[in-house]
């Protein structure tokens, strides 16, 4: 059964298990002090900057929650848009392992504007309320849209002239710099970003995400943070060889160009279909749709996806997303079957 | 360079990666919901009964911590034998993930006994002190000791007679059970044990441990604890596609097995060797010895491993760990490295 | 210089402070085992019942997050108006603390209805959300505002329907009975409330809160979490003194009905000056005005207040809040000073 | 009934109950922004050097639990003697609020030495490890026992020298001072300490603790800590009356000063009993002694005090505290009740 309910349904590609594989091989010291790692971390200096200060761990959630962490002290506020994954869809990870509270502000869009940080900025210097600290953006968002590079650097710098930090999502980071036609670099170190959640998941590989420092110093300490944040791996060289492969020869382009095209197909199919109406914006690799709701159950018996907003009931909302392994053939069984579905 | 620095410097099973490659197949919603983890889950209750509750995270730290973040509050106290990798390896994610204060007991080889709680439970009631709630014991102990499971019993007796629980740190239990010739669960479970945390990385996987609830009403918010304490995977199919594989056909004894036997052989080696001396019963895969302080260097040009303890100066006391993947030949050539290191 | 900025701007009640020196005799035995501490707890039994039990605290912040930490564990919600102090004047306290998620909820008068729980609840059982576990509100509420007996009842029931607790924030409860004209029990416990925060502070005590469970259960573990929260009073026969004053001969019950008398004079006086506007219900001690800028400042040379809300610029709201020893002459003083001021 | 039990068993000197009562006038902002708040303020400065900055929280616990979350995060370990306050008296707060490690090293007298430091500093840079970052020793100790200048220099030096910071637990500082005949300065600051809690309740206070740095860039984000960890107090005015009249004309020295000579009164007719030994140095206000078990129970009727050491059990070891208030008659009647037991 195919799906679209997210691109972590997807499995592992090729490259990146022939890479798991071709580490296999004898011993290595654990906890990262291997050559795999120190490939790796090389090859993420070259993408973003020799001083560059890279770490691996093993899921997104502790790439947001670890860098705020070290960014954060539990007096202060984070601000997100309400629509963020470290928001809703975290268990409370961030106020836990924090101590924090996030700001989350209604976007329309799930982006951030300079802005939205103004209501937090009147408590600054206030001890009776968390202090504005980060400022944590996604690239793409959870909503699938992608912030171009002048609209980060206007967060970083209306972030930095208050005294905070930007920190970016980048879960899909892959998807977002294939859909703006730049390299990573460009969308986030290049606009001003201080920290960056580096996603490896969600874009073919079988687990590890990183966080990439661009400010050394705010590094200082991070080994600490994430050896008692539980985050690190003792066979590192896994994980490590992963990124390695997936820096190499644009395979992180390869994946998120394909994943975003085929929800660009998924849409342009889908929108012909009565009754269908693309209620967002197709900027990367998700499609937000309104479909009638008699056809969301004879769909998901048929493929995976979620409901994502049950009102109005007679229209829901749903998601479908693609992955990096998501065929031209797939997108169009997808949009036959709902065709059906709706006949 | 082959290792004896520690079992997790050894790579991955052949048998495990053929798992985790015959799992890459096709689309599997996230968080565990699929084929994989359910058979994975149904293997282990086959271990441990039927009604054994079991989830997978990433790594033994979060093993430990969220068992004890299941079983105590802030204001609890754990206790453990002072050399417990809890206490001594974690950069204290226990106290900062638990908030909980650990009773570090002094013991001779590792190993608690009933008497070791007498002095904590003088605290019980007296809101001044941490009320104790969790024995907590490593089945091998860090030392490379083993529990008898009438010493298990013994120490699960004590803890239920005063209101505890009995968790047992199994990221070696393999080679515990292997050792004493018994089952994973006469080891654990028949002997007393509430709540387990099942190792697979040290004993052949790439990545995941299991923590194991012998009591179903224990682990009822445990999913939620696990995803707010960031070890809920995504792709949770290569975590128990290894798990199976590790339960079929008896691999986890196997390779356990063979590691203690190579223990066993190194022991017996080097202690013919002239200047050094086995300072510890070798009853699994560790072997402590104290070699003249010249021959460290020497050896750790050719060998990883590690200085247990540097005193006395001339003649510190060393760790070697075999690992499933240690030949007899590995065995051999070190021993000869190290009487030619002495020479 | 007379101040209309917070009830806790007023100093202590004579006869709060004649308790506290009448307890100034002799030796007692430390954190709560003594005379005076019994004697208020059998107070607090009268008025709420002989099952009731009481704990004493040192201000109103700990008073509610413990209270919380009691009844939620880090992966719960809390649910609570926006406007709550909890949510707004903590610094993040709750989050802290708790380590859970606030799911604030906006509100057009300070109150929650039972509607207002509903979009939590589709949360339940999702791992991927906190748990809701607590609905917590204030009675008065931060806006001044009261719920009637049924409203909170309702309330009650709908977290009692869904597994949940109903936390009442009584840092101004006398203020709510006062003007309820019923028992502070009638106000709580009897409308289903579970645990209480009981406030003395703002209403004449010099320092000093309880938390009062209604369920005896609940309360088994909560003089360990008030130790190692950090408020557990060494002499506490200073805060029980106060606390037994305040039981006696209703003085609760006169200085709250005194500020809530003078907080609708001053309404009544204020809205005839020309250009004042009362924007919410006067039900208790709080009067909120929306008045012309340019009076702002002139008035706050002359008395404390704080302005609530800056916009619209030209007319700000903002808060006047009574004590228990205002007096009418303050109160026509002020008036008059306000229409002084927009001449 | 009279008590030797614990110094925070007395009640209140009169001249601090004073001071409440004249604070006992008008209205004043809260938090802390008040007239009396200054005054106090400013007498620190007079005491500590006027660049000290100085905040005042409810409770010893609070004092060294924020001083401790000041300087130290989760990662961090601080040092202290095993019978410490925060190890042994706190119900793991520390631990809780911080996240960090205790690592509390065994003393002879409660008073750590450069050298005790020596194991911790192993770990420096190891991730594995809770990295070294505090020292916090009490001056006087848990066991009455006082540091020289010199000695605590010297641990400042090997704190500094190791990029650490010394904290002073000072809820006795008061009684060591006296017994030095030195300022309170001089037993602090001078010394090289970083941030010292200073004591009011145990020598005379009704209640009320101050925290003070001595570099003022350390207490840059204190005010937040102290809100967020539930220690602001809305009325401080009569936290800040009883420092200013603690600190004015001696009257922190003239108590502290009586409580030790009560002490040495006490073990100089003690020890004069047949039986009875002083198994401590009497250098505070502290008096420990081995008893004949026969004897507790009946003294017990007729003084509170606290057996400190149940073992051996025929000869237990006690403590006798004395407060600013007891006297030499107290005193006497004490030694010859003790006589009387052991007749």
């Amino acid at each position: 059964m195919r799906s679209f309910a997210s691109d972590n349904n997807s499995g592992v590609h090729p490259r990146i298990l022939k890479a798991i594989t071709d580490a296999n091989t004898g011993h290595a010291v654990g906890y990262g002090d291997d050559p795999w790692t120190r490939d790796a971390q090389s090859a993420f200096r070259r993408e973003f900057g020799e001083d560059a200060r890279v770490y691996f761990v093993f899921l997104g959630t502790a790439a947001n929650v670890l860098s705020l962490n070290t960014l954060a002290r539990s007096f202060n506020s984070v601000i997100c848009a309400r629509s963020a994954h470290i928001n809703v869809d975290e268990c409370g990870a961030p106020e836990r392992m924090v101590g924090c509270k996030l700001v989350a502000v209604p976007t329309p869009d799930g982006k951030l504007r300079p802005d939205d940080l103004r209501h937090a900025l009147h408590d600054v210097g206030n001890e009776h309320h968390n202090q504005p600290r980060v400022v944590s953006i996604a690239q793409c968002t959870e909503l699938g849209t992608v912030y171009t590079p002048d609209e980060v650097r206007a967060l970083a710098d209306a972030a930095h002239a208050n005294n905070m930090f930007l920190h970016m999502d980048g879960a899909r980071i892959a998807n977002a710099a294939s859909a703006l036609g730049l390299t990573l670099r460009q969308v986030s170190r290049d606009c001003g970003v201080d920290v960056l959640s580096f996603g490896g998941t969600k874009n073919g590989m079988m687990y590890g995400e990183a966080v990439v420092f661009f400010r050394p110093e705010l590094a200082r300490e991070f080994k600490f943070i994430r050896k008692q944040g539980m985050q690190l791996a003792s066979k590192m060289r896994y994980i490590s060889a992963q990124f390695s492969a997936m820096l190499t020869d644009g395979l992180w382009r390869d994946n998120a160009g394909s994943a975003n095209a085929m929800a660009r197909l998924l849409a342009d199919l889908c929108k012909e279909v009565p009754g269908v109406t693309i209620t967002r914006k197709v900027e990367t690799n998700a499609v937000f749709a309104s479909i009638p709701a008699r056809a969301v159950a004879a769909l998901q018996e048929q493929y995976f996806f979620y409901v994502w907003n049950p009102e109005p009931a007679d229209a829901p909302e749903v998601r479908w997303m693609c992955s990096f392994d998501t065929t031209e053939e797939d997108v169009r069984a997808f949009a036959a079957a709902l065709r059906e579905a709706l006949r």
